[in-house]
């Protein structure tokens, strides 16, 4: 299955696209970063982000979105961007009928190095040694998204095979699929 | 010129529509409140409100639209599925080439009943005296959605009218009205 972790952020929006296959075997697909100037109003900042989001998903069609958990008590000059970020990513997979995965930052650093609390070169080492990469991702978000798709590769319900891939969804993304579903069964499309 | 309020909020969501014409007179067109389901997974609730909110726009084609501010400060519970109801209406008007004007709540209650402190009931009283409403409109986030588009109306720098408009907007925003219209000179649609 095709994983994209997204991580939030209205300065840059880190995108990781990685594959997982059977016996927790992750291969790199890409990623990117997606960026808006601090100069340009918030509409067409949000905007950038929201078209960028969108066309990631249309090119790589991921069977998931894992995108960051954000909390209120986060930093109060970026938290309202950060969450406005990820309500996008969440739009940009809803209208393509893509589930979408939240993980915290914390499960993020533990999935790929073991430690909730690591810093943002462990993150990135970690990240380049699982995927098998020359050098690890940079900047940090870039890393941090590929670790969000690792960490729900990776979660502790097991790995994740295509077929399989549906006992592994919580009760609301199972809504979500069998909604999906019904529609593409009617023959409506959801990527208007 | 037509302006549309937006009180953002995931569970509800106030869309209020006026006209404002000369001599700061201001006529009631439509109000509003998109819904979506606490029930409901969180890509589902922001994907109802955005297509809530884009469709008010494909219909009524505002001039401008005049959201609420939010700040980080507000209730934890709540501020970032405001913040998100928020950042979709910046981008759903964006897709249209439609500009954005941010209002802070004592704005809003500042401009309809002239104390920035007012309650629910004063705000509802006023909208409805302002407008000509035969009652009250409910809940309090459509009239607060009407507020947020009488405060742009009226707001200090003098009463608006389709021709005018512009020298009112910030500098962000004249900064991407010029880069519409530069777009539609050269043909280039932006409601895609």
């Amino acid at each position: 299955m095709i994983i994209c972790g997204v991580d939030p952020g209205l300065t840059r929006c880190g995108v990781g696209i990685i594959e997982a296959g059977s016996a927790r075997r992750l291969s790199f697909i890409h990623v990117d970063v997606i960026r808006s100037s601090p100069q340009d109003p918030q509409d067409i900042r949000l905007l950038a982000v929201f078209n960028g989001l969108s066309q990631k998903f249309g090119t790589f069609v991921p069977d998931v979105v894992s995108i960051e958990r954000v909390f209120a008590q986060e930093n109060r000059n970026t938290v309202l961007g950060t969450a406005q970020a990820a309500g996008l990513a969440m739009v940009a997979a809803a209208q393509r009928g893509i589930p979408v995965a939240l993980h915290t930052p914390t499960e993020a650093k533990m999935a790929v190095t073991g430690n909730g609390q690591a810093n943002k070169d462990q993150v990135q080492a970690m990240v380049a040694k699982i995927l098998s990469l020359n050098e690890p991702p940079s900047p940090p978000d870039a890393a941090d998204s590929l670790a969000l798709a690792i960490c729900h590769a990776l979660r502790p319900s097991g790995a994740i095979q295509g077929g399989e891939r549906e006992q592994h969804l919580t009760a609301a993304q199972k809504q979500w699929t069998d909604a999906v579903r019904s529609l593409k069964s009617k023959g409506v499309r959801r990527d208007m």
